[in-house]
């Protein structure tokens, strides 16, 4: 049986810690190299103590000269901007890229404006979002994939049947979202002390956070006209888990059962998206562990509008696990081959 | 100094608890009389073990003819349909009432649509909704306050000013509300055990919100025109707070600073609201254990849209405090007495 | 490949939800039928909605008459009492059983004084006592095992070496336990109700737990002498895992080192355990979602004292995940197949 | 009224906090000065959002020349070894002074062992230990008082009654403590990280807590001979509060009912001390927000041995409450004054 040789650039954080979970699991993958800058020569169990007597890989500097030349597959789990050079030259040396970052995801006019000058526009257009379940064919072809941010997965996922299929209106689409603390990644800072989150429940960076851009464009490739959003994250405190929370305009009369029947149709195929029948809803408990996009509706005739509520966890399908779903398409291996464990509840 | 005798009707529950934590250190009060129906005959510290040694009030049955004469004011901590009848005695022994239930926030179409028939439809226009902030003359001459749903104060208070004065649209007003597990009271069920709640964040009755004719009702009322909402309620694993995400559009161009100093101004005799300074925004933890109620707000010009963000405690400024402070206002005290306590943080 | 068909009697607990969270990845096992006589007729998914699209199991009965001919293993988690009977007539039909309760843990004596009349005494001696680690030999003849409590899992695999190599003093040994609220179940009450148990922290059952007598009587029947201890649990208000603090009074002097040598010598083949190195100790978040135990160690020369620190996550190594641990010893399988997972971490 | 002019060093930490929350509500006190060298120039409110509205102090560099020269008393809530030369010149100006630090607490050697060397040893005779149930006398002579550690006030006051009248053995005194996080402190570290807490309970510094020494020494000045004791600290993911459950060996023969009555007998006087009733024990959210330490006991006469279990809140009785209860003590004040409230529940 083929094993495929993987590095994981940047595996001290959640998410890196996250792709070891499972692919550490997975059957045709070995774990060759891991990366962390700051801990360097620490064995991963130092940084991981839950990993212990499991693995005694050995963290490296963050260098292309240390990627071994064996390597298939990178997954890059870095801070934006910090992966972009490197991820030229691993490209060039035809090696598969999954990026989990931020720097592929965006067109260059909108990462100017979010985020400053890309670092390698030309590499822009190499790079394919990864949402398995809009663009499969596209990722089974890619050699770099932009892996979606957490929220955007939670938003484009149950709009996206209903924008391409026009059901609904462009304007005035609102999509309250609220996500647990993991989301904000491991490294200490006094807004995500303990007991200033815990117990405590608030919004952030009210109409500007950097995923509204990765929504609006992604959603409007998609579709194929210009989409804008209202999005307003919120911090829940709990580790893992979003639930977006998704008001629309519909164009036409349709119950909730129509709505239901779209995307039950529209995700006939989709191995991890979940439509819950009428009058149930999405908790993020549902999905915790697990790759599942979990989706309820609601549809208000006589306002004409329609509630969508999705649920993923952050650190799975909203990161790692589509991660190592792409990674799937990418080597022709069954999409949920490694990731197909159930929610582990409560 | 004269002191008022206080009946609390249903004082084992978590907002019956809050009235006594308030009322004890009130000094212009005495408890002297609480009940429980399932509880009668125990103290009152075997039921709030966190009471011991303060108190050696007994709890009765909930009957009228265990009320003591002497009594000045009645809190109504009940479930819905239970205190109707038992106010109406009360009421004509002309002893002030403030009830915490729903039975005097409706009208009687609403309450029917919502609740079923009501038991004592000629009390209704008795009843005084009893948001300080917006009826303080009405409730100084009440004998019966209604007082509010949490979840309808956290989104009257930023929606009152900027609909009276006719800023925005009565269309598509959107509440995204998240409260606390407390808001669901203290009896046991398996959807508040535990582990079902702790780690999940979840949506729950979509649509179909018994706050959702309140507030609309309450709102119209004030502005003096009919106003829809959608309001969707969600559960946050902490024990106290309701953070409202509310989406408006404007009906004319009005900057951040603009929509705060129509706040600030409107508010500006009121004690216990407090409106964030620009890119700011409420915490729950910002006003847990206190009545305040926190407002952010944000702006954006280029869709025409605001957000208002505003945090309470459900079970003071939701429930017991501004049942106190409708309390201090209809025995002519100053509003604060005995509930200016600043939030408690962590 | 053979395929073990395998009944669940209780499985809309949290332990049932463990065992078919595992044994739908276990490579061997089929579940093919599943009771739970309050929820009868119901589907599985909608008292774990977490289980949506993965299984259209309907729930049973509890009664002999409705488990299937080809059953090869039930596994038992229901309450004491409630399975002796039917076990026994199970075990004469010749299948294998796993029960996951307290009736086949203790001997005729300490259960009347802690539970009353045992039902079916007869029963008690072919049950095996289901710690692999200590009896795996014993486990792969059985037909009955008595699996664990939770608590004396966390106290008994740190305590034993210790013990039967005579290093340690029989009296005033004292079990200082903290654990998650699922190890009190899924039924609703009062003493688990969110706010009861969040931001809150308590010792309960004090002196009078009734997994006393059994630590007392299992870790006296491994070492061949009456052992004595003094155990105090305590509620921590997070979802799953049991921490152990163990106070004993060393025989000899025994440094940090030498402890956890002796550890590391006695568990050499222990899959499932991890002793910590010097100055590291057990989280139980290390050990989340997964069969580890994990042991740290301290001695104090000074006092001839040492102290002993287990962390396993109760739904896993204290219940389900030993269960399957036994199912695999008593099928001659690998004892980590389908159990292998890595914590879910954070 | 006399008012009594009031400094804060060290503002912006979770103690600083805490007093400013009940010092506001003190009815003889004015907050005239605050310092927080690391926020030096921001209003208070801007490094405590709740306090918003409520305060327009600024904070100062923490420096002698900025302490204004009407102050009567300076509460010092700063890191070790910060405060103690700048309290020397304080002390010398006749000002009252509460350290809520470690500096005063321990004699020349034990400071040495565990800090290293005392910055103003001559001082360390001036200091009064404060814990108002044991020392009320000498407290309202004092001018500077050592407030006891969260857990060794947790541990002594249970102790305290007991050993005094020589009813336990002196050995084998075992104190098992859980902690809330903002014992910790507000400076954000990869240890008090949200996701790194939540949901996770561990033990730590095993055997090497600074308040091991602070525990032993002062229960030994105490009672008058030498007492030492095993201390193991674990961290639990609530806010606020410590549970300590403490085992001792029997003198003589005492029931559970005779060692409440001791206790009961011994704090007749105490206002903040509740002994539960029989088979009763404390829950930290019985004591949340209040100054009151809970405790409990089981006493086990077949093995001669006693549990004890006592909660406090870390930040009210274990930090500010207890200073501030000093505070009243040493300016003749009733204790309780400004800190009488009720715990907050839930």
């Amino acid at each position: 049986m083929k094993k495929y040789n993987v590095s994981i650039l940047g595996a001290s954080g959640y998410t890196g810690g996250e792709l070891i979970r499972f692919l550490y699991q997975h059957p045709y993958v070995n774990i060759t190299h891991v990366t962390a800058s700051k801990h360097a020569g620490k064995q991963l169990a130092e940084v991981f103590p839950h990993l212990q007597k499991h693995t005694h890989l050995k963290l490296y500097n963050l260098d292309i000269s240390n990627i071994p030349n064996d390597i298939d597959v990178v997954f890059a789990a870095l801070p934006h901007g910090a992966s972009a050079e490197l991820i030229k030259d691993i490209y060039e040396k035809d090696i598969k890229i999954i990026d989990l970052g931020a720097d592929f995801r965006l067109n260059e006019g909108n990462y100017k404006d979010w985020y400053g000058n890309h670092p390698c526009v030309d590499m822009l257009e190499n790079a394919v979002y990864g949402i398995p379940e809009l663009y499969k064919k596209e990722i089974s072809d890619a050699k770099l994939i932009a892996n979606p941010g957490c929220y955007p997965t939670s938003a484009i996922l149950p709009l996206a049947p209903l924008l391409k299929n026009n059901h609904i209106k462009d304007d005035n689409i609102i999509i309250d979202s609220k996500s647990g603390a993991s989301g904000a990644g491991r490294s200490p800072s006094i807004d995500l002390h303990f007991c200033e989150v815990n117990e405590g429940f608030k919004a952030y960076k009210v109409g500007q956070h950097r995923h509204t851009p990765e929504i609006e464009q992604q959603i409007s490739d998609y579709v194929g006209k210009e989409i804008k959003v209202t999005f307003t994250p919120h911090l829940v405190p709990i580790d893992r888990g979003i639930l977006s929370t998704i008001y629309v305009n519909l164009k036409e009369d349709l119950s909730t059962d129509d709505i239901i029947n779209i995307l039950e149709d529209f995700y006939k195929e989709a191995h991890f998206i979940r439509i819950h029948p009428k009058q149930e809803y999405p908790n993020t408990s549902y999905v915790k562990g697990s790759n599942f996009c979990n989706i309820g509706v609601y549809s208000n005739k006589k306002s004409g509008t329609a509630i969508l509520v999705s649920a993923i966890d952050n650190l799975v399908k909203g990161a790692s696990g589509q991660a190592i779903q792409n990674m799937n398409i990418m080597l022709d291996l069954p999409e949920f081959t490694g990731i197909n464990t159930l929610p582990i509840y409560p």
